[in-house]
């Protein structure tokens, strides 16, 4: 498992199913890269996909997937819910099994340079890859969209991008390089339909209001297969080692008792480190001296 | 991970560390096996190896450990509390990832084969790679022990051999080579130290007494890191896929309640499929629509 990186591309098109195939046949194309996702999202406009591999072969899949997006995506045709900068939005790598953040940071810079030299587009590098600290929140690099970015650049040189030129590329924009931790998209679905609740626990646990560190929440209401209408307590975990699935459900359940309801199910959205998972299943269990090596698989995949 | 196979080779000594130090020397030495643990039981005299890889190379793997054991281990020399009837004692081949138990079975009567022609040594097939279904069974294999079969062997037609001569081999005695599933040693401690309760909870679930198919269970006093006495159900799962850990914990919970007392913790021996672990987790979340295949890591490694 040594020297792994995760690459999770967000591309500003999902209305067309041929778009996201070609990106990805590009990806698959690349010796050494496994394709573990792809999703295409209709009314954001947007798909995202996933896939790994040793370094060097993960930069030649991105390479091969932003050059695919450039020629297929005109960012001046686009429109959509979701903020955007560029046919190829934004760019997270992810340090897997032996990588470091450090790896990941320096790998996101390199590519940063490399795609910026190639496709002359501006490159904006955030998260742990970031040069600058008002660029580390990819809310900040997005500021103003695509439209507003492409009336500041050049004129404003704040602005200016970490690599390639001051304006942006004729169908693509710009991109948002990085590098960042898994993120585990998890939510919890409360035995009511009564929104406030959700909303109230989201705004408890948060760590923007002062909850739980490295947590986003936010309260909705979603119909569930069976019919029913549940508010739901919707989070991404941006750092499971810092604070992991069961601490956010002892949390939840908590304040949901507090309300009067409770836990009905729980809802993993794509993937998420074996790690957190297990880290569950020792504290539902109470197991104690238990190592995530035990775990068959995934102790043979380290030794590998 | 496809055609991996897993070898769990059981030795008749524990009391010399250099001993299992020369095994597990000769198992690495083999390219395309990874050793995952070895394990030596001073008070039983016997030692327990895990490695996996390729069939070839765990096939080749195999027959290193039995040729450095029968060079290191005298059974003329050898005592000990746990039953045996060779150096090797026994050799569970477990098919992992998309092996299948027929090649399993398969790999582990040509081991048989091999092993026999080689060392001029008895072997017995048992388990799934049985030939004759009063030898399913390890304890009718194992019947008399060493000293039982070598009275046996070549006076007694129905103790003959599968493959190899029928007569213990002078230094290593005989060897039974299997194919199973995957085993998940795996112990409730009680809130108790009344031995009695979880001799019964044992007793109400291990399939032996018709409680839970494919659960082994006895009730025994250990004294835990904290100085405490506790009630233990000691658990062997010999199909997880047919009841997991889940089920058992519930069932474990009910009786111990039933009693009047509950599940302290538990603690996991050695090794487990990431699968029976992960079901603990999907189990204490209730979450819904979740696969095996959202872990990272696993995912990553099947598309390997």
């Amino acid at each position: 498992m040594s020297r792994l990186i995760e690459c999770v591309p967000n591309f500003s098109e999902g209305r067309r199913p041929e778009v996201l195939e070609e990106i990805t046949r590009a990806i698959r194309q690349i010796e050494g890269v496994s394709l573990l996702d792809a999703s295409r999202d209709e009314s954001h406009n947007r798909s995202v996909v996933t896939f790994a591999g040793g370094p060097e072969a993960v930069v030649r899949a991105a390479m091969a997937a932003v050059g695919r997006a450039l020629e297929l995506i005109d960012m001046e045709q686009q429109t959509g819910a979701h903020p955007r900068i560029g046919s190829v939005d934004v760019i997270p790598f992810v340090p897997l099994g032996d990588t470091t953040m450090a790896e990941a940071v320096d790998l996101a810079r390199r590519f940063g340079e490399q795609v910026a030299r190639t496709f002359q587009l501006p490159v904006y590098l955030y998260g742990e890859a970031a040069l600058r600290p008002d660029r580390r929140r990819l809310a900040d690099v997005r500021r103003g969209q695509y439209e507003g970015l492409k009336e500041e650049l050049g004129v404003n040189p704040d602005r200016a991008p970490d690599f390639g030129p001051p304006r942006l590329h004729p169908r693509g924009g710009a991109v948002a390089v990085g590098a960042r931790k898994p993120l585990i998209a998890f939510n919890l679905n409360l035995a009511t339909s009564d929104l406030e609740i959700a909303q109230h626990i989201a705004e408890q646990i948060r760590a923007s209001s002062g909850g739980l560190p490295a947590v986003q929440a936010m309260g909705v209401l979603v119909a569930v297969p069976d019919g029913r209408q549940l508010a739901q307590v919707s989070m991404n975990l941006v750092d499971w080692e810092q604070t992991g699935i069961p601490k956010v459900v002892h949390e939840v359940r908590r304040l949901a008792h507090q309300a009067g309801t409770d836990i009905d199910h729980a809802e993993l959205i794509g993937l998420a480190p074996a790690g957190a998972l297990l880290d569950v299943a020792a504290d539902a269990l109470n197991l104690r001296g238990f190592s995530p090596d035990q775990a068959l698989e995934l102790r043979l995949a380290r030794e590998r």
